[in-house]
């Protein structure tokens, strides 16, 4: 290999082969820059933990050498672990304003040593860290001040996209910026990494233009009461919902707290207009329904959320009635069906009538499609594509998507997966095996730390205790046995009784010089062996063991 | 209420309200029958159990006057539960010949007393019992031999769809017979009772003759192996695609034990034609990929099926290669997400190419959607509605869509509430609570005695047993404990050590007066504060308390 200076390296934390947790460190000789610092977050299949982080202790390693974090926009996968990886690896952060206004408001939670020294970034600027340049270009996505990064390079000119959609006419305005990418394609790029998370999509996104009149729509039809649930950083949808609402003499109410600190964050960016004052949520049931559309989180059935507590009867400011029409203008994430399903169910036995995506035009997506993202290659015309942003089976599917265009090279990689970039080759380098930290409340561990397989594995099969004392009586051993379990199948109650006389039994028929060991595990086998000849499963066993005597 | 034969009363045990497990009760005066009898299978997100029954006990209450049990297809959640159903009350199972043959080679495995006694059922047959006359009607849906039923009572005609779309070019040539539904109309339907699956969907289902129109192209375009998964029930997509590969010089394995099963019924009821001699999956290894197409089990990433297994390379004569084109012939069931976007990923990473629905048009669903329900009501012109089959929302989204057609009465119900109908009115009778039955391996029993709220809440806290020895000492209780646990994080290791000093301090501090009782509320209430405050979980406590000495 050349020297340092003259092979770009590229270390995916995060983001490919698994969708969440973006992260991904450039370097060129010492010079490092981490692009995005996201979480993942647990489904109701990954039970036991909330969230998931990159690999910190990697990041660690990486003191001295890396100069900076960017960011190219706000969502949670793309920012959610600042607050971690400033504790791993304190850099300075630069942003949009937008990004650096939310991560402001969020920072007052954080302890104080993790809250970012931050820079604002527009398009137009150009950053340097020793080796590599840095520029934003806009683009289109489902939350406010999103862009694309262009990295300079001494092996070239490096496009990483971000999240990006194409919307020829976006709900703020503010365009996607064709125009770079297509004179960057003219200048030549030497690589593109871009958003896989919808290259098994055919067609293009739904126009924002669309998903309001969609809504609109249902503003208008609605005799009663309309509640929108959806995701409080799809922030230009919220502001233009108002507008709209207003238009039809519908006052607005903000119901759920991260809408007020996703919109503000958009105020102090200077990326809304001024609305209409809202209802405070306090004051929802005092505004006649036919006058009211309520705006509330919930779209993904997050159990604390506004709509979700209220499907409960649980939330003390919105309370579901019958003619509430609930909009619910977001996409299903996978793993929340169920959640979501159980919520509409609960909505429904209250009286509202659900309108969701399948029924309506409602939603679009924030991430390209096929046709878009053919668009993206064909403006910047790179000489090598990596797809980013997505699960395996997506990434290969985008991959192929570039090789048809007629990409001279494409590589694929994973999360750890080095790729080394010169300015005539791309090296698929080593793999390093990546160890993901977990977030379980106040913990923050990796799997073992966790102890998720366990969890996982009793959450299945129950737990049994057995507290034994085993005295040698004259021909052989008297067994005191008492046996209690959580979570096994009582099978008509008499389980437990006959797992202890099996085991009991098994242990009394030891021979005299058995050890307290082997009394021990006599003790767990026997009881595993009884579960699993009677209930098919085989719990996990916690033994208290004491042989008395000589 | 009028007199027992003027009344006919619907008690739906499954299917209303929960999707899966359907099984209505209609009954007239004590001739009582009962429609279907299904299963609902258990997701990534139910915890502990594998299969969810209809409330047995209940239906053991109907012995004597259940006469029947009527199965309108043969798909799991219509007749998984019925060696269950014969083990409660054993009653003649009257079915279409499809079924007939399934139930037969599947009875090979229930134990004798569960095997049913069968009897073939066709359009233009008439069964009588007592008050209520049942005939078949021939629907389209996703599985070959597919009726609603007509039910002739005292108080009018009631057709209960069970599962159908409106395929106006069935792959079996066995037609919808909408004739039958109008004439039904002309004569005056008292009650229809119609599947709400989609509900919520706009437009109509894609055609099984684009579905594999659809699968004909990829077959046409693929240079090598093609590999097709989809639900073995799915017979006659299987029976076509082989006839589709065969033209195009193509030999079929068939690979997926239960395709064979679903295929051997279909022949023997004489609904496919004759097919080629398929490859054994032994040899598939053996044919040149371009000359092979493959056709599994595993849509849904099911764990033991060929697909699954084969991604984890574990299957022993499907081994996923560089260039197989691996379609995905079916939706994804809600709960399923995860499975099968980890099995697509690993098939990707074996070097398959994944092609699935939203990428090409290869699949449809069996369920109608809106404008084919609009045409069963149109067709049908009930007097009374009421959806069926369905969660909530979807139940509301069929019956708000009844009303805006102009039927006279719209009934909502859920699980376990009875309807009765009289000639002029429908109420809403009481509401039974059922007590569903959960499988989980050899054991049968309801919710408390599987445990699955245990189950459920010890994934997530995970586990700690102790064992307690407290003898008084001089001036306060002298205390040997020892903390063991499983599925606790750990937190960097001091965490039991930590838990065990804390409880046992507790412990020593109690009165000497404290009672064994006391003693053992005291160890346990201490090690789950401890835990709440230190992991912020309150992990289950199972505890082993001696107090020694006077």
């Amino acid at each position: 290999m050349a020297d340092g200076r003259n092979v770009l390296k590229i270390l995916p934390l995060g983001g490919l082969g698994e969708i969440g947790m973006n992260m991904t460190l450039y370097g060129c000789g010492d010079d490092w820059i981490a692009v995005d610092a996201g979480v993942q977050f647990c489904d109701a299949t990954q039970v036991g933990a909330e969230m998931v982080l990159p690999d910190l202790d990697l990041l660690a390693e990486y003191r001295g050498r890396l100069k900076a974090l960017i960011i190219t926009h706000g969502h949670e996968d793309h920012v959610g672990a600042v607050p971690h990886v400033m504790a791993a690896c304190p850099v300075p952060v630069y942003a949009p304003a937008f990004v650096v206004e939310l991560l402001r408001i969020k920072g007052q939670e954080y302890p104080p040593e993790s809250r970012p020294q931050m820079h604002v970034v527009a398009p137009g600027d150009r950053l340097d860290f020793g080796e590599i340049g840095v520029e934003f270009v806009r683009v289109t996505h489902s939350i406010p001040d999103s862009h694309s990064l262009v990295l300079r390079t001494p092996v070239g000119t490096v496009v990483h996209t971000g999240d990006f959609k194409i919307d020829p006419e976006p709900a703020d305005g503010r365009k996607f910026d064709a125009a770079t990418f297509s004179r960057l394609g003219d200048e030549g790029v030497r690589l593109l990494l871009s958003d896989s998370t919808n290259a098994h999509v055919a067609g293009r996104t739904r126009p924002d233009r669309d998903v309001l009149r969609g809504l609109e729509r249902v503003l208008l039809d609605a005799p009663d009461r309309v509640i929108v649930s959806l995701f409080a950083s799809n922030v230009y949808r919220v502001s233009e919902l108002a507008r709209i609402a207003d238009r039809h003499r519908r006052r607005v109410a903000l119901v759920g707290r991260s809408l007020n600190v996703y919109l503000e964050a958009a105020r102090r960016a200077g990326l809304v207009p001024p609305l209409p004052d809202f209802v405070e949520p306090s004051q929802v049931d005092k505004v006649p329904g036919r006058d009211l559309l309520v705006i509330c989180t919930g779209s993904q059935a997050e159990g604390r959320s506004a709509l979700c507590r209220a499907s409960r009867q649980d939330h003390p400011d919105l309370r579901i009635r019958q003619g509430d029409r609930v909009v619910l203008s977001s996409r299903i994430i996978p793993g929340n069906e169920r959640p979501i399903h159980r919520m509409m169910n609960d909505l429904a036995r209250l009286g509202a009538r659900i309108i969701h995506e399948r029924m309506a035009p409602i939603h679009g997506s924030g991430h390209a499609q096929r046709d878009e993202l053919m668009t993206m290659i064909e403006l910047t015309r790179p000489r090598t594509f990596v797809p980013i942003h997505g699960e395996f089976s997506f990434l290969e599917a985008h991959a192929e998507m570039a090789g048809q265009a007629g990409v001279h090279e494409v590589r694929v990689v994973e999360n750890g997966q080095t790729l080394e970039v010169s300015a005539d080759e791309t090296f698929v380098g080593e793999r390093i095996q990546l160890r993901n930290h977990y977030v379980d409340g106040p913990i923050v561990g990796d799997w073992d730390e966790l102890r998720l397989d366990e969890r996982k594995r009793i959450g299945w099969t129950g737990v049994v205790a057995a507290r034994l004392i085993a005295e040698w009586g004259k021909k052989r051993w008297r067994v005191d046995l008492e046996v209690q379990s959580v979570g096994c199948p009582t099978g008509g109650g008499s389980v437990l009784d006959d797992a202890a006389a099996y085991a009991a039994e098994q242990v009394a028929s030891l021979p005299r010089e058995a050890s307290r060991a082997q009394v021990e595990e006599t003790l767990s086998a026997s009881l595993r062996a009884f579960f699993r000849r009677r209930i098919d499963r085989k719990p996990s066993v916690l033994a208290f063991v004491e042989v008395r005597g000589d």
